[in-house]
């Protein structure tokens, strides 16, 4: 029999009442024949209420003990989960991270899965019951109760998974994976397939509906992921490894846009190669990190550099740029907060040129001016004026066939 | 150095400042000197609070699963006030039962302390740390969570000092023992010593301060208890193992008066010992437990018979009533539930004579009629009408010096 993994996020075990239809959901995939193993986050707006609770005994909480708090989240859910299953007639069990031995580093609120002893699960699916599992957690060196951090739950059953050969199934508060967020793109088109080369990229560039690491859990496993909606029965999204043969052929498969950056420009700088690797080793050293880079000469010996570093670490870049200026005046800088950066994603960039070039011509045709530029073997992304975001999500969306319609 | 064992109850730590005010208790003791180990109960409501969420997902919620939800409740209380004591300096460190390996049998929602280990807890102690412990949870066979039933969290505090042969405080919301419980009895004195013979008979009659399961335990083991406010810094009582020299010289102690029991009432039953055996085991294969009994001769060859039996077992009492009538329809039956149980419990009992006959004397001084008296070598307890009840505890109150003046 084969096994099915599911994974049901804060959204979707809101309230009891939600519990209840999710016991449903998971009562016709066994009738289906398969073996379930369900993952389930913490209810809804749990963990924000345990931080606020923590907030309020210590200004800056132990990370151990907040560990202790926050593994709690799930342990109610699960618990729930397996009662109401129980009440609808079906065995079930619950285990918490700790039960269940998986292990993980010990960095608390950033542990890593290391292994994961199934035994007990084997035991339980034979006796027909569905195992119910806490997600985003586990166990470091002596029982520690440790947490993954952001996304842990879809990463802990993604590498449950992977553990049991099974296929993994994430229920959402979304019906699938969109070329673009409908949010920010009326007319995106679901995608009923997509590779997982081209999803991790995605997640990587800030499409929020699943976290880069299980993706890349995912892929590394060969770990068939399949993302729907928790609360009605449309098709959902199906993420492949490698090439499908029903992919569509499309270059494009999706956009990203992101508020993550901001772009920070030095002008006038010594133009020799220490200038650019003293910027690369002076935010290393602050473990800042710096996505995109462009460089321009500006005059005989000076040149401008522009990059972007995540928007968290604007006071340090602010407090790098301000040295510069004191060791060499003729130095001017300055700070961008109001950019936005786009990318575009597809495994047929691989072997389509022009793909820049058209991006260049779309916005240029609608007097967007773009900023920096970069590509990648699967995607491409620029950096424009925030003002500018709507416009141009709706041209290259138009113009790449990633909407309907 | 000694350790002292403290045990805060739920409204002790029903809110973020109260945890800190905890903390607070915490570190005076530590600065007096003393290695401590805290255990604590799930914040205020919060029991309540996940019971109610039980109900919503299922009609009679699975017990194995009940003791998963459950135990989260002093994981949160546990990991906040090792918070509080971290941002006020202390180092300390939290456990649940399941990491302490308190080892209980594997009865869900009913287990008892079978073993408690406690190598953890002198290692982090050497390590100058405060150690909080979560209260009325253990683990039973395979890590399977398992909670102990009522008045738990104070038993896990007597059961950890036992095993670290220190001396255990419960800080509660009454500031002590009082002779009666002073909202029945106005100006009821606060005992500051009452041994544990007497405080195990006045918890087992339904004075509420302390279960009598804990009470037990400090006994059995010696453990030398402290009761006191978790609020204010008024001394409290002390709980001691067989007479003290400050002991004061009075022969009654302490009083209850508990609605817990109906009496029922067989009349013109045959007078014969069978009736009486046949009672008794009906009771028993019920498992209803018979309590004070009385039995008066009614004419030749038959007689009434009155006992007491727990008020949740009324409709049981009710059916065997039911059932010797129809057998022989002589008899004639009652179920009185307006009754209370009093009871007066002293050591002094056992050499004074004459404490029944002064009861007798100041309730027929005061036209309250006696239902039925029994006696055991430290305690007298008696059944009154319902509405007798604030005069008759008013007039024994005062008749035997249990009211400050």
């Amino acid at each position: 029999m084969s096994i099915v993994v599911q994974k049901y996020g804060g959204t979707s075990v809101g309230t009891p009442e939600k519990i209840k239809d999710v016991a449903k959901k998971v009562i016709r995939k066994k009738m289906e024949g398969h073996q379930v193993v369900v993952i389930v986050s913490a209810m809804g707006k749990s963990t924000d209420r345990l931080t606020e609770l923590a907030s309020q005994v210590s200004e800056y909480p132990n990370s151990r003990e907040m560990d202790v708090l926050l593994t709690t989240g799930e342990q109610v859910s699960i618990s729930l989960l397996a009662m109401a299953l129980w009440d609808q007639g079906m065995p079930a069990i619950s285990f918490t991270g700790s039960q269940l031995n998986i292990k993980t580093t010990s960095i608390h609120q950033k542990a890593r899965i290391l292994d994961i002893d199934v035994g007990k699960i084997h035991q339980e699916l034979a006796k027909d019951k569905v195992v119910v599992v806490a997600g985003f957690q586990g166990v470091g060196k002596d029982q520690e109760l440790t947490t993954l951090g952001r996304g842990g739950s879809d990463t802990s059953a993604v590498a449950l998974a992977a553990k049991l050969r099974a296929s993994c199934e994430i229920y959402t508060d979304v019906d699938g994976i969109y070329t673009m967020d409908p949010r920010k793109l009326k007319k995106a088109k679901k995608l009923s397939v997509i590779t997982s080369e081209e999803m991790m990229e995605m997640a990587s560039l800030g499409a929020g509906v699943l976290h880069h690491r299980s993706v890349e859990l995912a892929h590394k496993f060969r770990v068939p992921l399949y993302v729907a909606s928790a609360f009605d029965e449309v098709a959902g999204t199906r993420i492949v490894n490698g090439g499908s043969e029903e992919m569509e052929e499309s270059v494009v498969t999706g956009m990203t846009s992101s508020h993550s950056d901001i772009q920070v420009t030095l002008m006038y700088l010594p133009a020799n190669m220490n200038s650019l690797r003293r910027i690369f080793s002076e935010m290393a050293e602050k473990e800042v990190n710096v996505d995109m880079i462009s460089q321009m000469t500006a005059s005989q010996n000076r040149m401008h550099v522009s990059f972007t570093v995540p928007r968290e670490d604007t006071a340090v870049a602010r407090e790098m740029m301000e040295a510069w200026k004191v060791e060499d005046d003729v130095i001017q800088w300055e700070i961008n907060e109001n950019i936005v950066k786009m990318s575009i994603v597809g495994l047929g960039m691989r072997s389509h040129s022009g793909v820049a070039g058209k991006v260049f011509d779309l916005l240029a045709a609608n007097n967007i001016e773009i900023k920096m530029i970069t590509t990648s073997e699967i995607n491409l992304s620029w950096v424009i004026d925030a003002k500018d975001e709507d416009k141009a999500i709706q041209v290259i969306g138009d113009g790449f066939e990633l909407t309907d319609i």
